[in-house]
């Protein structure tokens, strides 16, 4: 099946935190790749992913990264597709540096960021399920189960304190 | 004609960053809506919008607020919709306030972040025609010549140096 | 006994810290309610609780957050009651995303923010003790025994060393 | 007529910002006293202050300050009466050490920390409002028609746009 | 034996710490008192052990705290002894809030603040013992000594490297 | 003359701080071409640019860019040329975003980091030529003279005052 | 007459702000010498002016740098003289730069570290003062008078309002 | 063999991180010598250093230090050498105090910084190996096969994923 959404991260050490943005979506059945390439020590293979992606009729591309994370934003600079980027915790800088460093892009090339770490790489699963409900009424609906799902989650959890 | 992008902002002072939102959207020619409700102030009116844009067929909500902005998480509990989160410089705490406040959802909840500021405002309008432009080719090619276009203007630009 | 203080924490994973305030209005004997609500997951529930509180006759509210902690400004926009925000460190930035989003509220609509973490949890229950104090000589000589008690633990923990 | 709340500054030069507070109060009608007193500069006159407002019959207090914003600190030290901090943007920091000061207490003395600056200051006044409101059934009326009043504003300026 | 330095402490978990203050006293013979005496849970204690100080002949009060380390600047408001601030690390932001809660005092009251934590405790002790070598050249000597000691101490290690 | 740096700027508007550069090299008498181009609106330039560099024998490339400031990063991803980035001032968050999005390089790319702004771009012209001299006694001869330059300065400013 | 304070400054556009330290002296009738040094461009320079003070018989040495601000650690790395240093806001990094440059000395060599900017330097000069005043009765005399004259400028400044 | 790059930590502690440039050198066959100098403790030792390098023949200095780092910025006030710093998280603010203190140079005084730690001390041999390169066709080779090398890497990773 083709994937409708490819999640790269820059480094294998970020796949705990990446998993998350699969789970989201493996949730709602949205096929999606998952793969590894860092914009600064392999800038060519971003380049054939994000060409690949568009070919292959991906909708969305998540990209999670740490540190000075440029990965979204050079992938945002070569493609049309929206682009998520989630910002990850893995510099003894706790992650304001990946924050910021994904979030700041200049006018012309959005990247829309989400929560440093697993609850943004989650809400990245969630955010590309959002997008691609645009035009598929079945996944709104389960995006609107899903929400509903929440709610009762924090009830039951209320009702056990 | 019906708004395909709602946008909203916490207070009439923001309206100078957010017409970049505007501008952006028009640029593109996407029908929008410019509005202003306020996630403390006006709770119940920012639900009603919520409920009108899902109703009138809307395909992405942008919000835009400074200090605790709350306005896109808000926004975004309601719905389904992507919510498109711009951070206002309108405190004394520079827009780091307005930042944390947009971008760090708890997982279920995505907000897309942007930019501080204009920028972000300016981002904000492109990264919803890229949503709306997975289900419409003209649009996408539309983005395709203003992502060329930025390139051009760069070009010029280092030639006039 | 009816509640005078309602404590909401936005996740259950909030607990260990907001037992604090759940202490701190014990050592007072002042009646309160603990629950969980989600600003961003449940915010009906959110609403339900707030109208529930005022008609119970609730006197102040406590909502402990971390992240983008919006749920103390979400109640704030729901009632006149005194609303006392706690900043919770469940993040990666340490805490300082639940501050800021927690004391940044825009003029009108005030939370009460408290220390980040156990401290300031346990802080909330005692300013809720101190604004009921205002209406019952009681409780408020319990406050200024508990006052001195703190100087006398002071003084005891420096004869000890 | 006696005063009901105080509000105290370090400077005189914080005296525009905490005009908001006075203004708030004055826009529900009570009572207060406005005047400077450093925590650092003149320790015994913020001991007689305190002393004088718990026997005059104040019910809350206000305190502004910038940098090592230790005003509402040491006032807390001091009462059991509710403190109200305001941190103010007086230093190259841009508020961020007079909101760290003020916050960040430690557990037995509260400070009902608002945000930096002129929007702090209002909101100071509010929360002075909602806590007599507890024990003063008309105040809470007035509150309830200001938080009306705040909605009605936003959609005014909304139509106006 | 009179102390000629008081160490004073807002809490028994900042021994640990604090401790490197009396070590660095104890290395050049200077006796000292370390005690315990909160800012905000016992300011009398505070006001009489300063009081005591400058009775006893004190020449200099080192004064330790954390999160809104109020400690050294209200000790500072009530002597004209030099007085010398330690920001400790012992809240969720990780001392940024004791470091400028306890350097950002206004003019007129100064604080002389050291690093966060051990380091800056230890530093305390030392720039207390500069303090009182103006009027002791025997402590001035051993002062150049240290000095030595600490450049010989950096050659060894390089040595075994 | 062929240039041996190449000074690459993001925007027209870095012009004011990116001269800096250029007038250092200048005071060494080192020919260098300056120009503009985005790594996310123009990323085909940068690649051009940087691959023309190598060829024509540029020794140091400058990159000089503001907010999420990728430029030095991805240059540097092209490039086994040493690579010199100077983090811009131009976003609301004061070049903390610029700064963390230039110096937190992961391990195999590095880019040398100056300070924010024009001191930092005059020094990354200085850091240029001292990376020349190292194959041009001359030139390292005039860096000499420019430290010793650097330091009369100073004395004659004392002298003045 | 001898100066007993050396206040040194990195460039002579700290003037403003380090003109504050030496106000303060004056007011205490304290001669000093104010001068240029700069760690970074004149080190030579910096070793002279503290072998000078120390020759001299200067008892404290003020030091005020912006930026990457190591003037005060470099003087007290050669002196075993108290050093004060003050952290100035002269790069876009609003003194946060300067600040941690000045405090987070490592253990061994202290830098007694005042606030950011101006309120910063004048505590110099009276923490210079105290120090001084261990061993002249008629300056600690005069630096009590000068306390009650701040409360006493206080209580103006409140009767006025 | 002579060192070619002289690698410099503040303290014995800072091995672990600085061991990690000493690698990268040992990579590309770079000799290097590595020791221990302390800006603040061991001042005379940089400069016998520093002399002692430019003698020997050293090309490029790395330099490593925590907290108020000034080791990179001592030693390139006496160099025309390039100077590399390394920020290192050793203090609890959690290297932001070291990367601002290497970084804000003024004007005159380049420190190549790089990123917080172990992967910043990496970068500054590849750096060092960089400078070295620009007079060795075949270093610069070795560092096209290393930059080809972690582009493999990373696919590698991919393909097991």
């Amino acid at each position: 099946m083709k994937a409708k959404v490819l999640i790269v991260m820059g480094s294998d050490s970020d796949l705990p935190a990446m998993e998350e943005a699969a789970k989201a979506l493996s949730g709602f059945s949205i096929p999606f790749r998952l793969t590894i390439a860092s914009a600064h020590r392999s800038p060519e293979l971003v380049d054939e992913l994000v060409a690949g992606a568009e070919k292959e009729g991906v909708q969305a591309i998540i990209a999670g990264a740490g540190a000075a994370a440029h990965l979204a934003g050079v992938i945002a600079s070569k493609t049309v597709l929206p682009v998520i980027g989630v910002p990850l915790d893995s510099s003894p800088l706790k992650g304001f540096d990946a924050l910021l460093s994904t979030v700041q892009m200049p006018p012309g090339v959005p990247v829309a960021t989400m929560a440093v770490g697993k609850a943004g790489a989650r809400n990245a699963g969630i955010l590309a399920a959002q997008i691609l409900a645009r035009q598929d009424k079945k996944l709104e609906k389960l995006l609107r189960e899903f929400k509903k799902g929440l709610a009762l989650e924090v009830k039951k959890k209320a009702r056990k304190l």
